[in-house]
Parts: C-alpha cells; sequence; structure tokens
C-alpha cells in the first residue's frame, strides 16, 4: 500500500496544464493565467492630486497669501494652462497636477471668495502629489502566468488596459460512475439498489475546482458497457470513475479498462476512507479510480482530484490547503493507515478554530460528511492527543467542497 | 460619519433574500437552498454489511465450523433467499444481509472451497453490519432552508433520491460606473482619462458571492445619463455605483438619481479607504453607491457588498468572515476611522499565519490591493501594537475576492 503523500506527488508529477484560449476580461474571474498581463498604460498618467484643494506653486503656498484662482483641474478633465505665481488651480482627487504647480493645498487649509483662495495653512511642496507611475508603469508585469484570478486582479487587468487574457482552458473531467445497483435521483431504483451520488457530487467538486464536468451515463457491473463508456475519455483531460476499485469479484473497473489500453500505475493507498484507489492512464487520459463508497470517494477527491484539477488548471502541483486547529475531543493514536476525521469548527474563548471529530466516522454516512466542516488529518502511526491539542486539517465548507 | 458597524447593520437590515426558483441537482452547487432537501428513502435500504465476507448466523460463526455457501449477496443484487443454520451466504460490501443471517464473517477470517466456508475465527453478532437508515431515514430533513450547498451536499441530496432542488434566485446586481475620465479596456481614452476598472472587479465579485452582475453602459458625469442609467435599477435587486460619491462639485450620483425618486439612507463612513459611500433605495430597488477610487471600492464591496450579497441570496446577515492572524511589523494607533491594511499571507515557525501589511498603504495602488492576500482590520482609536501581536483579518483571495 502506498503512502499518501507519495500516491499524490506521483498524480501530480504526471499532469500537464490545459493548453491557454483567450477568453474576455469580463469571462475572466476564477481562470488561471497562461500568459502574464502586462500593463498597457502608465498609472497615474501624470501627477496627479490626492485631495480636493488648490494646485499652485509650493513657493506662494504661505499662511495668509491670496491666489488668483485660473481654472480647475477636476479627474478627467485636465487643465489647459499653466500656473504662474500668485496663482492656483482649483483640483479634485485624481485631477492632473497642472504645469507650474509642485503643492497642494488642501480643501480644508484653503477658504475661496470672488476669484481669490487664501491660504490658511502652509504648504508642503510634493504633498499630497500622487507620482506619475506610482500604481504601475506601462510594460510592467501586472499578473504573472500561473495566478488564479481574483476579483481585484480582474480590476488590475482592467486599468492595465487589457480587453482580453490568455487562460488555461478549463479542465474537461469526465466522470464514469459504475455498478448494477445505482441509479440516477429520480430513476427507477432496481432491487436492491442505491441512489447515485458519487457522479453530481465529484461534478459539483470538479465546478469548485475550476473545471468543466461531464457526466458520464452510468455503467452497468458489465466489461462491455464500462470500456464503451470509458470510451468519452479521449475527449477529456481527465477520467474519473466511481465503483469497482476494490478487490471484489464485482470490481470490474481495472479489468473492463485493461483491454482498452489502460497502463495500471497503483491502486491501494494506505488511507481512511478510501484504501482501494485505481491511477493509471488510458491512452493518453489520467484515469484515476475513485472508490464506490461515497464518504471514501469524496475524501479521496478532497486529498487527490482537487490538487489534480489545480496542475491541470494551470497551478503549482501542492496538498490541499490546510489550517491549524485545536482538536475538539481527545485522539486516539492511529493505525497505518492515513486517517481523515470528519469534524464540526468552532471557535474557542481566544478567537481560534477547534475542530471537533463526530463521534462516529463510519464511512457509510454520508449525511455526516456533509455537515463536517473539516477533515482532521492524522498521519500513520499518530499519537494519541489530548483535547485542545493542535492538529492539522483541511477546512471544506468554504471552497465550496 | 457613521461607524462601519452600523451601516453594515443598516445595508443588510433593508434586504430580502430572493425569491425562491427550481433548478436541476446537477446545477445546485454554490446555489443557497429555498426550501429544504428532504430524504425520499432510507439509507441504507436495510441493513447491509460493512465488509467483504460471509453472512450467516452468529450461532454458527464458531472457530472451526463448516458452512455450506448457499449463494451470494453483492451489492444490488440481493440474496433471494434465507440463510438457515450450517448456512451461508457471500456477501460484498453494500451487500443486503439476508433474512435469517444476524452475523458477517469478513473475509481474512474465512477459508473457502468447495462450496464450504470454514469460520477461522469467531464471529460477534451485529458486528460489520450496518443497520438500515444508519446514514438517514426517509422523511429526516438533510439539509436546511438557507443552506450554501458543497460538493458534499449535492452528493447528499443525490443519496436522497432529490433530482431538484428549489433555491433562491441568483441576486441580480447592476453596475453603474460614471465618470467622464473613464473607458473601458481598449476603447480610446479621453484625454487625462484611465481605464474603468470599477466595473469589472465589482462584476467579478458579484460572482464570486453567487450573484448574477449586469454592467450598465458607463455614465458620463452627467445627471440625465445617471438618471437614464439607473433606470435599469428597475430590474436589479440592487444598483451598485461607483464613483460621484464624495463631496467634491463633480458629484452627481446623489443630485441625479434624487429626482427619479432616490431615497438616502446614508452617505458617509468613518472608514479608510472608502469614507464616502451612498446607501439608499430607488423606488425598491436598493442602491450602494461606491467611491470611484478603485481601492476603496474595493474595500467597500468587501466590507458592504459581499455581505449584501449573502443576505439576498437567502443567507444569514454577518460581517465578512475573518481569521486570527499575528501582525508581521508594528502597528501604529489608528485614529478614528476604521482601517484596512493590505498585507500578504505567510506562515511563521509554528505552523500560525502571519499577515505583514504592505509599507505604503496609499489608496491609489491597485496594484498592492491585487497583490494583497489579506486586510488587517484596524477598529477606530486601536492602540499601537508590536511586531507578532493577534489581530483579526479578512482573508481576500481564498474566496476568490
Amino acid at each position: 500500500m502506498l503512502a499518501l503523500e507519495e500516491a499524490r506527488t506521483r498524480i501530480l508529477a504526471a499532469l500537464e496544464p490545459t493548453p491557454a484560449e483567450t477568453v474576455a476580461l469580463a469571462e475572466g474571474w476564477g481562470r488561471v493565467l497562461a500568459r502574464p498581463v502586462l500593463a498597457r498604460l502608465t498609472q497615474p498618467p501624470a501627477d496627479v492630486s490626492a485631495m480636493d484643494g488648490y494646485a499652485l506653486r509650493a513657493a506662494d503656498g504661505v499662511a495668509g497669501a491670496r491666489l488668483a484662482v485660473i481654472g480647475s483641474s477636476p479627474a478627467g478633465h485636465p487643465f489647459a494652462g499653466e500656473v504662474g505665481t500668485g496663482q492656483a488651480v482649483r483640483i479634485f482627487t485624481g485631477g492632473f497636477v497642472p504645469p507650474g504647480a509642485d503643492a497642494i493645498l488642501v480643501q480644508e487649509d484653503a477658504e475661496e471668495a470672488d476669484g481669490i483662495v487664501t491660504v490658511k495653512e502652509a504648504v508642503q511642496p510634493g504633498r499630497w502629489i500622487r507620482r506619475r507611475g506610482l500604481d504601475f508603469a506601462a510594460g510592467e508585469t501586472l499578473l504573472p502566468a500561473g495566478r488564479r484570478l481574483t476579483a481585484r486582479d480582474v480590476g488590475l487587468a482592467a486599468a492595465g488596459n487589457n480587453p482580453w487574457l490568455t487562460v488555461h482552458r478549463r479542465p474537461r473531467i469526465g466522470i464514469l460512475a459504475t455498478g448494477d445497483e445505482i441509479a440516477l435521483p429520480g430513476d427507477p431504483i432496481p432491487a436492491g439498489g442505491i441512489v447515485s451520488s458519487n457522479a453530481h457530487a465529484l461534478a459539483a467538486l470538479v465546478r469548485a475546482g475550476g473545471g468543466e464536468p461531464i457526466i458520464l451515463p452510468i455503467a452497468p457491473d458489465d466489461r462491455d458497457a464500462i470500456a464503451a463508456a470509458a470510451g468519452a475519455a479521449r475527449a477529456c483531460d481527465m477520467l474519473v470513475t466511481s465503483g469497482g476499485a476494490s478487490v471484489g469479484e464485482h470490481d470490474l473497473v481495472q479489468k473492463a479498462l485493461g483491454p482498452e489500453g489502460f497502463a495500471l500505475d497503483f491502486w491501494k493507498i494506505a488511507m481512511r476512507p478510501g484504501k482501494p484507489l485505481i491511477w493509471g492512464r488510458l491512452g493518453r487520459t489520467p484515469v484515476l479510480g475513485l472508490p464506490g463508497n461515497p464518504v471514501s470517494a469524496m475524501v479521496c477527491a478532497v486529498q487527490f482530484l482537487v490538487p489534480a484539477l489545480a496542475v491541470l488548471s494551470g497551478l503549482p502541483a501542492a496538498p490541499p490547503a490546510t489550517m491549524l486547529v485545536r482538536t475538539g475531543a481527545p485522539l486516539a493514536a492511529n493505525d497505518k493507515r492515513f486517517d481523515h476525521l470528519r469534524a464540526s469548527l468552532s471557535t474557542d474563548r481566544d478567537g481560534h478554530p477547534v475542530a471537533t471529530p463526530y463521534p462516529v466516522q463510519d464511512s457509510s454516512m454520508l449525511a455526516t460528511l456533509a455537515r463536517a466542516e473539516a477533515l482532521i488529518l492524522r498521519a500513520p502511526h499518530a499519537p494519541a492527543l489530548p483535547e485542545g491539542a493542535e492538529v492539522e486539517a483541511i477546512p471544506l465548507g468554504q471552497f465550496g467542497i
């Protein structure tokens, strides 16, 4: 059985980012840049005022001075002339500082009447002037390739005058649920069967990770059906199967895909829940075979599929983000399998996050998994810990997972 | 000037969730439930095995016993008969425990040859049997109204046999950027003008918050143009303007909307960046007027628009999520305005998050805002703090903001 970290490293090392595509700036949010975004202009384009007030010569800005107001320079409407000795120009935040002026008299230190402004408080040369290029200069890299764009990034790309962005195509992930016993919600349920939850949960997780899910029709436990359904994998950046990954006689995914050219890398991981996990390649398409058990499938997806989506999207290879929490209950010593305790999150008196594992951790309890706000991570052979000890946990809900 | 918390409370109190709509389960991810999701079946539907092995009568399961294997019960294919004395049924994880059987002999404790299974380790009655309804029972509430659906929730709703969900309609947010000086990226830039970044940054933020942005054409600094553009607000759940919110002569939003029936609630907040902020109502449509400065606009959007989107979406009224961090630099005492220091995030030797404010906090520096990973919150009159002190911060990037 492979260690969890080694399995993840092997999975991520086998993946490449999707090719680039051009999208409109307005579609850029959440996408990963395939090329850097450069500034196509200098911002601010000239020295501008940081305040409402008057632009003047610093030498004129002594207390008691009276200056002739010869015009105004609001944002977007630069004053056409020059400021001479004894003169001032009304200016507003973002307005260009007119030639000749080298100081700003802020509004509350000024008094204007009949076209004359009186200086009530001496100015400081350069104070309240934002220099040309303070924010960025033309040609500068505003956003590097490989960055997932936030709302602020979209604003910065806009400010740099970029109507288009070059991003990685959303990874297309084929999702194939297998099993005679499963039916889609609302469809007739076979005797002894259950409603399929993995395909749609995984599709939602793919969306959460910025991918484009393609839900393939459910394949019954039949080699030909699975092989045929997997043919759809050729159009995908990755095929994710669920079910048929354990050792029982009814585990067909490996057998069905073998004759189609499936090359297995590994298929067992020292983790709980989720021991059986297939990783390999069908032609050029990577294949991740998740367990059929919904809780195991989702925990494996958090540990392997979410990071895989990141790499396919053009982000660096990395484990899922974790946070330090205090355990809300004593933890038993762990055995040889990496464990994931479903836990609720709360905050202690000092404002620190506390993760409390649910008392029953049965891997068939999907309702408990859905309610969970974090997975407490327990490395193989981790020692017993008292309540309040610091542990690492993967927060779930805040990422939509 | 209003305190930030009071302003947010007034904004959120004035909002109502959008009405409900029906969406397919596959479209449910990230949506907020308007009605609870109920279990339409019991899971598991019968007692099932938690392991691969043999179902038998506990009384027969003593070490050395030899039992006749009379059939099998894989998941999805229940055994039709009954298990009698001296008999066993091959069973797989998720398979129904056949009538008569009340114990599971796990595979590694069994040896099968010629239709006879030999018990190598005595069984315990009921062990490895998952009882009917362990996960959930028909009629039970699986997911409450008002919950934003995670990928796991989508799986749980599916497992409960729900092909449809009743969710709040995505809030439609009209976005109106105003100003003579601004142009869209790629469009000709007027002399002295700048490229508009607010509309697209705010639209991305609306998407990040689960809303549907409608970017209205830029309105020049002209009462009639602003009033006409704002007419589009009638089809929106909220109108967000940017620009024209401060006290200068060129601040037209209030004047332009007044004759259209705009009712102002307040328009100045003791915060930095972002003092000028309009809150009111145009007919039935709430109006949030953000400052024109891009950094101020985004910080105000984080503090007011993101929580407003949550309430419009059907979530509880709440401030943005914060985290406790250690400050990576000494912090000066704060004045009377609630401050938001743009900061980078790192991790100290003990694994604790550290937020380090950028040395220059000028509100015109959009590149610094985009680079920031958190906003350190400094309440009015907060005392000076040494490096390493604990402070509250709003994490930005991880929510796509």
